[in-house]
């Protein structure tokens, strides 16, 4: 018996997005697919999950092969209640995230809700692939993605993943004759060392009070070093970054020693 | 001339909770203090910071050597907002979270606030430590701490901290004779694998609709392994996780290599 593959997708900018209901579109010959994303834009919202708010989970959608549900929650609270709710008889064989509005290289990973869907996939021990645009506008262009996106599915669905690790995928915005050429090719890629500048602006309102808006532009600290997201991207690559549930950082432990010597009695 | 070292803290339980305050009264005869924390209960919230919301900043209150400020922001708003609007012209010494009403061991660290918090200190290049206790009630007994808190943060005063990298301390709740014993010792830990489960409940709202609450329990998948913060926390040593901002896979780099072949034309 040849059972189709099932594959939950959720993603940060909400189910409407022309992101996520591209990537359906890639996907739904290859899978059953659930979808299960935020009602409307949570962007940056990391792996934030709902401790203190209650929860609706809303179907807008379904068709053969394909449903979507809605939720008020994170992207993290999404893909908890579609394994908890909506698949609770069987676990999807891949969760897919995006595909992201915007670049979610470098630091942008730990702020990225789409980021939060996969480590929610990888922490339920389920191969998961997150796919992120360079390009915030609404009506970016998914299309040249499609043969890459399919090809990574494909691959994951037929090999599954390395415990504890999920990648992030991330797609540089090709203009011009650069995108009749294509991606130069993809290439597997550490974090790059980076870091937002002046994030706040400052405005005032017209009651009277200062408020803020969290904006600013990031700066790659590295931008020489070859083996990079940020240099991948820039440079016309797909930049594939595996990301690892275990943050422990093992390489500090010989120097944080001494602190295993404090006491006190 | 001997300049007083500065300190930002904040949390994701609120400005007004316990162990922030304990936190202050703990720290301020060793450094000025600027505390920047949300205005109310932002657990679970991760690295998450506010994209499309309006953020405010209210000073609550100011005595010598500590400031007092509020936002309607996520932790990570705090932080950002402390280093920009407060601190314009001088860069903490270092970011300190917590202390945190709650287990911020093993997976946890991807979704606590409090985590967020020093995850962003580390991004902006400041040592930075989190402290949580393996306790939620509000009224918490942070005292056996002291210390323990006051010996690390003089510490990582003195001797910084390395580049990228933030401690995730969390103190196991002592109760009758292990309280007059006190905590055993400090480790140094790894991640514990563990996974959280059951963490939807699902409710009947009075108008006729579902809704849902997240909770659940979290299960240790290998409490043998006494190198982790799961074990250390339940045998009573204090746990400290070194947890890094570069979440890079590069044990994952070799099994991966074939997705460099990938190729379309």
């Amino acid at each position: 018996m040849n059972k189709r593959p099932l594959i939950l997708i959720s993603n940060d900018d909400g189910y409407q997005a022309k992101g996520i209901n591209c990537l359906v579109d890639m996907l739904r010959d290859m899978a059953d697919i659930v979808v299960c994303a935020p009602d409307s834009v949570r962007s940056g919202f990391s792996c934030a999950f709902s401790a203190t708010t209650p929860l609706r989970l809303i179907k807008r959608h379904e068709e053969e092969g394909v449903q979507v549900w809605s939720s008020n929650g994170t992207p993290t609270d999404c893909v908890k209640l579609a394994l908890h709710e909506l698949l609770p008889d069987r676990l999807p064989d891949m969760v897919v995230g995006g595909i992201n509005h915007g670049d979610n290289g470098s630091v942008n990973s730990h702020y990225s809700g789409t980021m939060g869907v996969v480590m929610e996939g990888a922490m339920k021990h389920i191969p998961s692939l997150a796919f992120s645009l360079c390009d915030h506008a609404d009506d970016a262009d998914f299309e040249p993605l499609r043969p890459y996106v399919r090809m990574m599915t494909q691959k994951v669905l037929a090999e599954g993943m390395m415990e504890g690790v999920c990648l992030n995928v991330n797609f540089p915005l090709l203009e011009g004759a650069d995108k009749e050429r294509g991606f130069l090719g993809v290439r597997l890629c550490r974090m790059a060392k980076g870091r937002w500048l002046n994030e706040i602006t400052k405005c005032h309102h017209p009651r009277g009070y200062d408020y803020y808006w969290m904006v600013g532009h990031y700066q790659n600290d590295e931008p020489e070093a070859d083996d990079t997201d940020n240099w991948a991207l820039t440079h016309g690559y797909v930049a594939i970054t595996p990301t690892h549930v275990d943050v422990t950082a093992y390489q500090a432990f010989p120097t944080l020693e001494s602190f295993t010597k404090l006491t006190y009695k």
